[in-house]
């Protein structure tokens, strides 16, 4: 069984595993404050041009609701798309920190300034607006749960309309790299941390074993994170596991260079698909694909490969989503590709 | 000024306060433990044909997020229609509890059966199933939101599928006189109990200063109700205020009458805005109405009447909202009348 | 059967009933936006002599949890006596709200300027400091549940020094009244806003139906207050039920004068206690009285009167708490008072 | 700098680190769906004896308020001992999760079912029961905060109160190794799983480079426990990183091993403190050690050694702890031993 799934199937780059190794037995503080994290945390600091703090978590769904309930009042919710993760996939982890999520339309997953600076008014003119959850908090992702990303103009448009409205603006970079490495992509780092007030950068599904770099820049949100880290579970006793790892991912550029690898395998997957007549459910350049195809088709490729159901597309058609990463052995891809063509319609 | 805009404009039906007066300076138990609240929850209880229990809480909200943070676990979740008070007019009281609504598409505020129970099977087939908040609970309104009822037939349906899903059904009644007094109306107290594992009998928008009676037919929902009310702030010190009004509001089917008058007050303004050439929002039998009018007409009335803002539906048109209620004087409604016939386009 | 148990054994006093009937069919805006309303929050801020915010709650509970819910962030906690009411007598309100409650050791219910000194000095020093919950906000009741008295002196040490640690200092005054009109007190309410960041005055127990007087004075706490009000179900609709009793308790120093009659119905009663040869758990000069007494004479006393059970002392006696209020008749006072003129040890 | 200063100085035991390596690149499902979690579960299983589940997450505090959160219904509360590590260093994660801990006194961190039934009955009896949060769960940690351990004999009464008064018994096992390993335990895995209705086997204190085991044996806290997983932001997504490294501990008893060389260590220096005189502030014959020394000595060790400050005891004297690991040197005991012998008094 070959897994394009998802991009977690596998461990941490080899290097990472390396100096995991080599420092096994070290003795250090806990709870982030070694030296390993304190260099990681300089590291991501200059990569991202920005005097913010930094702080690892172990995974996605604790840096969301972590940061959500640190930055938000009681009476205050988070504005996101419809098919955002915070909304669809995460248990109702926000909520159970008291929050509400306020939908917003989306297209392939993204939403607009416009959307955001209509839904601020539209609170404001309300005459029972007392009555409505506060917005206060932008939260996007990017790439998003639909592989697409935010071109630079739209990021800083959402960036000023949220200045504009005195909202937050939060992006979810679970699969930043895969983002940042994509074709057409041309946000950076820096671009990142001067337009949003706070976003993370993933390791999980980008070569770590798991870990998130939260990145923040508005003083206002930077006060007293760490307790909220303690208190949401997400203080990691041997902290320096995070810095390690994310010290080596940002060494020598390991990060984009193995984000440049998936996209790689991507787009010979993507090729793939497309001679073989699948259109996409969503067009996009990062390393998730969303092929519709035949359903007798996906029987047969199941035997061999596993991948996710996203949604039916008609009675003899779904849509399924191939995930590429860091990890993806070439010969993976070769030999889906080889199987692609014997299915064609 | 004369106001039309809600149903909670003026105090309490006379003999409310008369029996509020009489009673005043006895000497009583505190909590709802008086033999006011007693034996109006025998009167309720009675008229609901139903050995269920019955707890008097002060408003809607409150009721709200008392019901169903008694019912669900952390990661349960309540489904209800997307226009539902709870998921726009409450603050975000049920997500301050730690729980997601997770919201269906509505007709004129009404769900349906079929929609719930597909939710319930796109739950369970969910490969992801435990990433997405479990569903529980159904709320309803009944009147909604819109002035629409639910048809005895409906209800059963909702009911039996509920039951099918191990959902619990919760009927808001913040309107309930209206709608059981309303035309087509072919719903009981006594269905409701049969039908609802738990619902209120709204009487603050019908005639009381205050209170909502939280009927729970259900055993799994009767324990430890009290603790929760406590808890969530709503247990009133002197809890025979309720037990009085309720009781009051049930004696000769006073809460019933009343609620007749404002239906035929409604049904001479819905005459009179259809004689004057308004369409409505929604088509109803309850105490609401909404026309649709050109914003200069809307101008003109708002001179001297007070109504509610609904939507704009066009550049020169806006849908609003006019209520009766039990204490609408015929003279107000005829002026109103007459002040129509005077702008029909 | 006379009633001593609590301050809320009756209804409300002639004149708040008075008022309310004569407002009845009035119509006005509802949520606290009636002139009413607004007519009470300028007396009462004129009675403050501040700028302050004034809202209206039904009760104390909500009040407590509604305040220290807008004041805090989620790793923030509230200082407070072992004894504290928010501790022990509201099913975890503070808690469900996501605020953790740390205690001081009391005497006779209060807390003082060191010991919350101290607190703040211990958690800044502690190595751990994230690891445990911040304090944020200083809760202490006047009276407390003891019946005993903050003076002057002792609440200036206590504001001085929550402005020296970053602190909120909040009063919780269920029982205000009887606390002002107190042998012994010099504290004016002009001293509370003053000196508090927040406190509210309470109605529930002094003449009122039901209702309490939130007074905001610091800038900070005041932003998006009725927001949370909404949240927390505390929003009433009819809210000109609340401006009206609370500017008729207003009117004349009602408030006072009432409160006056409870405590001189209090000393004839301690003096009673005293005479028959009775102890007091906790010494006082408000309307809670403690006396300690021996079960069999307790067992005689509550054929015909009612009164609340607090500890027992040894095991013969008990402590038991008698309570007067504004409605407390001279007559019950002097039955008591002949009854236990035939008990005394 | 040799540091005594915790247990979880250290990353893991080099077997886990080989079977991470080894098993790297293989692809598996997610979120502990993979075969290294089932052989895992399998494992402890067999080890507890039970058929209960079995569950990894991440960290100690992360175990604790998932368990808790979703063993609770919202007014319910947890009794644990005054020094319990969720109620002084969690930073209020439980209460976050909406629930209060009820705390009771504690005799070198523990606490009896005396106490238990003691609270069982006062809420009971108590009138105003419903005002107060309802015990619902015990929370134990064993070894406790201070190294002491619970004999079978208490742990059988615990078990049986707690079922006498409908409590679920939950076990914090982060150092359960130490307290298995320790002189005079009589308790093994299948008495824990026998029982308690829940508890965890630590992991990131012995031997992991982190990881935590819970083991719910009550079918009651069963149902939805990943729901629970996923929402407070536990659900690993590289699972296996858990299920490998528990596979590992409870491979030749590898969990037992290391933890009784910590044990060993401890005793040689426990040995050395009592050699130089120095009283403890606990005796206790698990892996942590809390010596009473002058600060003037503290201040020479301090040059060399990293140890923790427990709590002032005189002015010239303080309580410190020295914790050994799975991963402590013999060199360096035996370097503390040498310059503890320099020291005495």
């Amino acid at each position: 069984m070959i897994r394009f799934n998802c991009d977690y199937d596998e461990g941490a780059h080899e290097k990472i595993l390396e100096k995991l190794l080599a420092t096994n037995l070290e003795q250090t503080p806990g709870y982030g404050m070694d030296d390993y994290c304190e260099q990681a945390r300089e590291k991501i600091k200059s990569v991202c041009h920005t005097g913010g703090d930094v702080h690892f978590l172990v995974g996605g769904t604790q840096a969301n609701l972590t940061v959500i309930s640190a930055a938000l009042r009681a009476h205050q919710g988070v504005l996101a798309a419809e098919t955002a993760h915070i909304h669809v996939h995460e248990t109702g982890a926000v909520e159970a920190c008291g929050h509400k999520i306020l939908t917003l339309p989306e297209k392939d997953g993204k939403i607009t300034a416009n959307q955001v600076k209509e839904t601020y008014l539209a609170h404001r003119e309300d005459e029972s607006f007392e009555h409505i959850v506060q917005p206060k908090m932008v939260y996007i992702s990017n790439p998003t749960e639909f592989g697409s990303i935010y071109s630079k103009e739209e990021l800083e448009q959402l960036s000023r309309v949220c200045k504009e409205c005195g909202f937050y603006l939060y992006l979810d970079g679970a699969r930043l790299g895969y983002g940042l490495a994509a074709g057409g992509n041309d946000l950076t780092f820096a671009d990142l941390a001067r337009l949003c007030d706070v976003f993370y950068i993933g390791g999980t599904k980008v070569g770590a074993l798991f870990g998130e770099a939260v990145v923040i820049t508005n003083p206002e949100l930077k006060e007293d994170f760490r307790y909220l880290i303690k208190q949401k579970g997400g203080m990691l006793a041997k902290g320096r596991l995070l810095g390690i790892q994310f010290l080596t991912l940002f060494e020598d550029e390991l990060y984009l260079k193995i984000s440049c690898h998936a996209i790689e395998m991507a787009n010979l997957l993507r090729e793939a698909f497309t001679e073989a007549g699948y259109p996409f459910l969503v067009e996009n350049t990062t390393n998730q694909i969303f092929p519709i195809m035949p359903d007798r088709v996906l029987d047969q490729l199941r035997k061999n490969y596993s991948f996710a159901y996203q949604q039916r597309v008609d009675e003899e058609h779904s849509a399924v989503r191939f995930c590429t990463s860091w990890a993806t052995k070439r010969e993976h891809v070769e030999a889906l590709i080889r199987d692609l063509k014997n299915t064609g319609e």
